[in-house]
């Protein structure tokens, strides 16, 4: 009879090694198997899926505990993941997990968020991954909430397996659990930023620099979706699973171009 | 009768304001209607779609020509894009082009492309974008071919228009044009960047840094899909052009999900 083998489980996040959403992580996968963590060194957020090529890149040992490794990394959430998986596992983890994210991911986050590229990455390599985002930007977040959901959606996983090329986003409204009306399986909400740039000058040289400082505009009135939307649900307080499909292809537009009779 | 306007073009890249490249797109688009360059002050080559929120950002006015001008913005490729909508344009561009980049940027690579982040930036506000990549790293690159590709390309899309949520990706094989076998209508290549991480030691701390040093590896062979990829459309000479869908909520996944039955 084979031993079932204990899942290795690899965590990283966008918030560096210091942020309590990492640790609240930490402690509810610790009861899935074993952990190891390499996470960035400072706050890499708004760092997308970047990858660091024009200078090295250095990794330290932080401590290491029963069934667990904690390492941070100089790189970005991407770059962490890279030198997990190539550098420092002896084999591929069974799963990937980001965060908690302090500050949701919902809708068109899901493209500037490094919690989410850790995710994408580990789904290229074929890794059941999920990235977890908590709806408050507050350092000390309460994430009790947080963790049953975590730990719900990550036995499922488990248990269920993701199809090819797909990973999941969990958004987490800031609420007590009991004041959380369920989970809704949710589509991307259509939207994009409207940036406000605040404009100051510098004190010595005078010229003008810029803030960028946007707000979240729905196109959602223009939908007609029964699907429910992420970030509205999680308005509503629901706890929204997207699901994210990493070919990018638009397929259904590919008879459209094959119209346009393209030629040399 | 309404006097037709002159289309307004915005061109950005992630080669950095010196690439050759970039001219290049700029002398295409020039033919097109009123350019407006903002482009990265120095190379931000694989940052994705980073956006600075950590810092300011400078803007600084390189020159202008007729119906032409050209900044050049301390951030990433994707700040350069909301810069030029949100605080130097006057109205929303006609069309967003990005490149001519230095390097392909087929696969999965549009997941790490700078280029590929000025033009999601761009359809994620419903304006027609297009990235132009070319097979070589060559500064010096030749881009006599691709300038006729981008000059077709584009017409095509401005009397077509492109779908909602729909942007184009199109890799340039680095061949003269009477050696391009033609243009095809793409999907993304299955594939993932191996790793392969270069060591060394720091020469007065001594401790271990990290190059990152990947190699791509094609997942092709598992794959059973009548639409050409667009990796090895180029490695067989013909120019790709795939269609990207800017939500990538996997939506053959909901049902599934559905039906694990999360619950609080």
């Amino acid at each position: 009879m084979k031993t079932k083998r204990v899942p290795l489980i690899l965590i990283s996040n966008d918030d560096s090694i210091n942020a309590k959403g990492l640790h609240s992580l930490i402690e509810v996968m610790r009861s899935f198997g074993k952990v190891v963590v390499v996470a960035p060194d400072r706050v890499r957020s708004a760092q997308s899926h970047a990858v660091t090529v024009e200078i090295p890149l250095t990794l330290t040992h932080i401590r290491s505990e029963e069934n667990l490794e904690i390492y941070t990394c100089s790189g970005t959430p991407a770059d962490c993941v890279k030198m997990a998986m190539f550098k420092l596992l002896k084999r591929k983890p069974d799963l990937i997990v980001s965060g908690i994210n302090h500050g949701l991911n919902a809708s068109v986050n899901v493209i500037y968020s490094g919690t989410m590229a850790v995710v994408i990455e580990g789904c290229m390599h074929g890794i059941p991954s999920i990235g977890f985002s908590l709806g408050t930007y507050n350092p000390d977040a309460d994430f009790a909430a947080a963790k049953v959901i975590v730990s719900q959606i990550v036995e499922k996983t488990l248990t269920n397996k993701l199809p090819h090329w797909t990973c999941l986003n969990v958004n987490i409204p800031n609420k007590p659990l009991n004041e959380l009306k369920g989970i809704r399986i949710c589509r991307i909400t259509k939207g994009a930023w409207a940036e406000n740039f605040v404009v100051r000058k510098h004190p010595i040289h005078k010229h003008d620099y810029f803030w960028l400082a946007g707000r979240f505009v729905s196109f959602e009135k223009n939908v007609e979706n029964p699907i429910p939307d992420d970030m509205g649900s999680v308005a509503n307080d629901f706890v929204s699973v997207t699901p994210i499909y990493v070919d990018f292809t638009a397929y259904r537009t590919i008879e459209t171009l094959e119209k346009w009779n393209l030629s040399l």
